[in-house]
């Protein structure tokens, strides 16, 4: 129904193509040759290019040929072999995946865009981006985590439709990439809920600046002034309604929930880490599951009042307690994930969870601890510490000031 | 401030002495210590009476008594070992926990009566406390589980209460009786919402028989006209406020949160047997965390819907989603309850799980089972199968009339 009438189809490029920007692919091109109607049969997928030589466990490695012992564009394997060796080995991409080291070309007429860029590139790939993208083009940011200092909270979806002045929602979920790569079953949660947008707005003649980039905090809520100046999709385009953007990313093997809530799906991916460190460090006791799905529990809802307080106008209790955003995620990260498990092995060693950390991850670094530290210092500066006993305790025990052992007694409800 | 006035003090007893209602009679006992102008210091606990010998590895078994190798009566050995070395072996119990083996005696004077029965037995039992309790008395029920047939769903809380006619409140969480007694940390949730009562109202003469005794079914919602006939707590008791119910139970080492939803706690405890069966179906395919953390999330949002649909007028989302009984209870079967191994372990090795049951379970049966019957009968009864489609899946693998594989198909959301 939602098709009749429009003339022109919807072109997705994905933005990034690492472990999970290929999965991505991989699904959404699944996608838009399910729906032909709504979507341009082909995926655009910028690829950072990088010289790769095929492994000698890979499939597509042959011995007797030069080109597999030579080193070779990425882009160039991917569109060959239809496989990327590097970040995806061993799954197959379907054809209509086009790998495209153009950043700026990967992105012509494509009127909506998937980022799945680590953190750290976002800001640089938009300043590339910007003033070269269809304007009224909408993106969906699949980055999980936020942004948080002492001056506040900034969303990456934020950051990212800020930059590029168009709408972003955000897409997060209990969700491993390499699984959903295999079709193993797993959800999400799509965060999409575009404001009101002007059919006359003028094209936007660039981006705003870095210092232009508004940060979200207590004292300055979230700015929506700025969505009078978004340009609406033109009537050729069949609507980006919840139910055609459901039909970019759901599949038979990853279901999706969209919601409202671009502020909570983001804040259940980065918090959901403060609360495996939590529960890490209390399994690692020995106390049992009773103990751990408590600490859990009570993490979920230092979640939603964190969500509250500081995104009133968009948070829902439900995004964290009913989406896979939310309770999904918590369940899968304090089940196995890395944050949980070297948690627990700080504390069932009495070693300190960053002797842990050099130990087990090859120059890794948990993300758990730097949200932790950083949503600490947010805290702190509103004086909000008290609010949050489970995501303090857990500053503290990195810092050392308490034990794992205390955090019973530190989250304990005052009688009323 | 809620005692002022009070001349009376409550007292509480134990009805049961099983593995969780010795470590209620434990807890209790600590609680009435800190309590002192609340409750009577002496905690009766109810003993069905039997003959034990103390076991050779017991640290109270003495070789050369001669007392030590016979048969002695369980209720002299708890008060003069105060240990019960049957059913909670190697936990000392607090000196103000009596076992009495009379059961009418035990509940002399009783304001609070705290059931901690086996299932089977609440009725017998009720019927024969049923003119011998004090008529203004308060219960709780600390046993798992509801009853649910084709007729409707019977709470146990319900079933006690209306064969006592008292008010009676219900306590679930996640919660493993050998790990509270040894003070490990976990939670629960205990429901409490008394309606109005009559001061005025006449000691009940006898009890209902249990044809009087009314199922919930959706053509017939919860009674409540009967509240008029409850009696009333004197002036001389402080009052059974949800602050004193808390002091009752909460403790450094668990942690109470009191909500008003008797249905949703009831329900709760049952239905999170049937979801662990899920979790471990799914599990068994190797499908990885996030599939399993997928169905315990549809699994929540199932026992939410159930809860609304036959208990509109109590059963509240955030039971389910926020509390111990919910979202906890469910983490903690998921992670290594019985239901969830033997569901895992049917999948993985091609038995069926009742084939499982019959290998490992040493001829005891998983409660899931039965629950995931006796619901589906009952959604079946009301023509519902395909409002709770992982609650009918599970009962269709048990039927083998689908396989595990199936369940995302299943449980798939329709496009709208």
């Amino acid at each position: 129904m939602a098709t009749l009438g429009a003339q022109k189809k919807h072109k997705v490029t994905i933005v990034g193509s690492g472990n999970w920007g290929t999965t991505m692919s991989k699904l959404v091109a699944e996608n838009v040759e399910a729906h032909p109607t709504l979507f341009d049969q082909t995926v655009q997928m910028w690829v950072y290019e990088e010289d790769v030589t095929i492994p000698k466990d890979s499939r597509h490695f042959d011995p007797g040929s030069e080109t597999s012992n030579k080193p070779q564009k990425l882009s160039h394997l991917i569109n060959t072999l239809h496989e990327n060796i590097k970040y995806l080995p061993g799954i197959t991409l379907p054809p209509n995946v086009v790998a495209n080291p153009d950043l700026p070309d990967s992105v012509k007429e494509a009127t909506i865009m998937v980022f799945v860029l680590p953190h750290q590139f976002i800001p640089r790939v938009c300043d590339q981006l910007a003033g070269k993208i269809v304007p009224f083009a909408r993106a969906i940011c699949c980055t999980k985590g936020v942004d948080v200092s002492e001056k506040g909270i900034r969303l990456m979806s934020e950051a990212i439709g800020m930059r590029l002045n168009i709408y972003c929602g955000a897409l997060s979920g209990a969700n491993i990439a390499s699984e959903i790569a295999q079709e193993k079953y797993s959800e999400t949660t799509v965060a999409y809920d575009p404001p009101p947008m002007d059919s006359r707005a003028p094209t936007p003649s660039g981006s705003p600046t870095s210092s232009q980039v508004d940060l979200i905090s207590p004292s300055k809520p979230n700015p929506s002034a700025r969505s009078a100046r978004l340009k609406a999709l033109p009537a050729e385009y069949p609507p980006l309604s919840h139910e055609n953007v459901r039909k970019l990313f759901h599949r038979p093997y990853f279901h999706v929930r969209i919601v409202d809530d671009v502020a909570g799906v983001s804040l259940g991916g980065a918090l959901k880490n403060i609360i495996a460190l939590a529960a890490g460090f209390v399994d690692g006791l020995g106390w049992g599951d009773n103990a751990k799905a408590a600490v859990m529990r009570v993490g979920i809802l230092e979640m939603v009042a964190f969500g509250k307080a500081f995104f009133e106008d968009s948070a829902k209790t439900s995004t964290f307690t009913e989406e896979s955003c939310g309770v999904a995620d918590v369940i899968t990260s304090c089940m196995g994930g890395r944050n949980f498990k070297c948690a627990k092995k700080a504390t069932a060693t009495g070693k300190s969870i960053f002797e842990v950390e050099q130990e087990d991850l090859n120059g890794q670094k948990l993300q758990g601890t730097s949200t932790a530290y950083e949503v600490n210092s947010f805290l702190r500066s509103q004086g909000l510490e008290a609010d949050y006993p489970l995501f303090t305790a857990v500053y503290n025990i990195l810092e050392g000031n308490v034990k794992p052992e205390q955090i019973p007694q530190l989250i304990e409800p005052k009688a009323k």
